[in-house]
């Protein structure tokens, strides 16, 4: 069990900040990625849908035999990680959590900014999560829609960036905040450009590298850390393009990987690209 | 449960150092500490003699009705996480491996000191923690023994320690460490004085910061965070002097705390104060 791949799913590229914080901090482990793109973004739609959606590409890495399953998502994630722990025998770590915890650590006028998809901030995630551990933290979330497609169609020049940016970030403006969490994985490929727009002054949290951490730790409090003497063999299917995966892949993770297409939906009407 | 207090045991006054980040990262959380001074260091005894009095310890704690246990020294940690986890039916935590952790996270040329006391650094723990999870790191190991005591004795003026420190860690010259591992949780009321005899490009690691994260991702995990609206009302215990722990933890809390006298071996011959 213990030299089985970590499952991590995403709607998309985004979760590849997980990925890459794996590799830095877990660097024996084998990964096995699951990216929805052709439904991505899922933060405009019904929870209903994010659960059909979500559950098929948990249900995928499973039947391949993952040893614990991160849903490296922020809409997946507050949509559904309560329902995957019931649902498998094996972990289940999202990325609310850990944002919430990391943010804590590093805020120190307790004003704390949040950025996410429309149905991961209508959840409330974030919030609750941050109360459920400090009850003294002002939260200002946003909705930031636009974020996830620019980051899918690979688009991170500064100059196409900064103003879509600036703008939906002007909400902050005179809220104080010291701290904002990132709380969609898309975004750490725009991070440069937000911590442009917002200033030096704030600190930007990717739930990533704190995940990551989650990801150690349950790791070696299982004994499930990966012995095998081999090079890992990490293995990444999208239901998207897979230039553009493979190129934003390379990008972030610093090294090419190999990509290769796979819709679970293929064929049925659900493999339709989204719509919104 | 969950509005019991968090159990910390501690050879002394170092698990100080976890409760304050305790405080920073779960200022909701109650805890309930028993720090063993009578019998501190434990780090020169045999394995037998320190799992004996962390036991009776964390048995006291288990019987004050604590959620979860941290064992908030590393000598102990090393000798008896793995039996402590059988023996009770609430989590139970050490300080070994979230040091381990933060260190592999830090390290940018994979070449990573330890000190602590001859206990721990004999028992291997470090590098077996961290080659679990990164087999390329080199690890440094060396035995400061002399450190706890100036620590339990109060003394903690630069002037007076600096010699004492500069020749313990004489030992790293040109082994081109970046990061050391403060394997002791006494160390950190050392940390300038550590990092003035090293120079300013090491990077220290207190495992108080990551334990704490560990604990706020147990609590989040089993559903176990302090949910009562009441502060929380911490209690300390030690079975040395009450006027140097309460000073200590003053200074190290940043607010006086009521600390009282305990002495679980009270009136047996084990209560006599150590010998080495």
């Amino acid at each position: 069990m213990r030299n089985q791949p970590i499952g991590v799913m995403d709607s998309g590229v985004g979760g590849l900040t997980v990925v890459s914080e794996i590799w830095r901090q877990l660097p024996r482990e084998e990964v096995l990625f699951y990216g929805d793109s052709a439904r991505c973004p899922y933060g405009d739609r019904p929870a209903a849908e994010i659960a059909e959606f979500t559950f098929r590409a948990l249900d995928f890495l499973v039947e391949q035999g993952v040893k614990m399953l991160v849903i490296a998502c922020n809409t997946a994630t507050a949509v559904c990680l309560e329902w995957a722990r019931e649902r498998y025998d094996i972990p289940v770590l999202g990325v609310i959590a850990p944002g919430a915890r990391a943010a804590i650590a590093a805020t120190t006028n307790q004003r704390v900014g949040i950025i996410g998809t429309r149905a991961t901030i209508s959840s409330n995630s974030y919030p609750r999560a941050l109360h459920l551990t400090h009850r003294g933290i002002a939260t200002f979330p946003v909705a930031c829609p636009q974020f996830v497609s620019l980051v899918e169609r690979g688009i991170t020049a500064t100059a196409e960036l900064l103003p879509v940016v600036a703008d939906s970030l002007r909400e902050f403006s005179g809220m104080n905040i010291d701290t904002l969490i990132l709380g969609c994985t898309h975004y750490p490929l725009l991070e440069n450009v937000i911590q442009q727009a917002l200033g030096a002054d704030v600190t930007l949290i990717n739930s990533a590298e704190e995940t990551a951490r989650d990801i150690s730790f349950v790791l070696t409090d299982k004994q499930l850390t990966r012995t095998h003497p081999a090079k890992p063999n990490h293995v990444f299917f999208t239901s998207g393009d897979v230039d553009t995966f493979a190129d934003i892949g390379k990008r972030w993770l610093g090294e090419p990987i190999s990509v290769a297409y796979y819709d679970l939906w293929e064929g049925e009407e659900r493999s339709d690209a989204a719509e919104v």
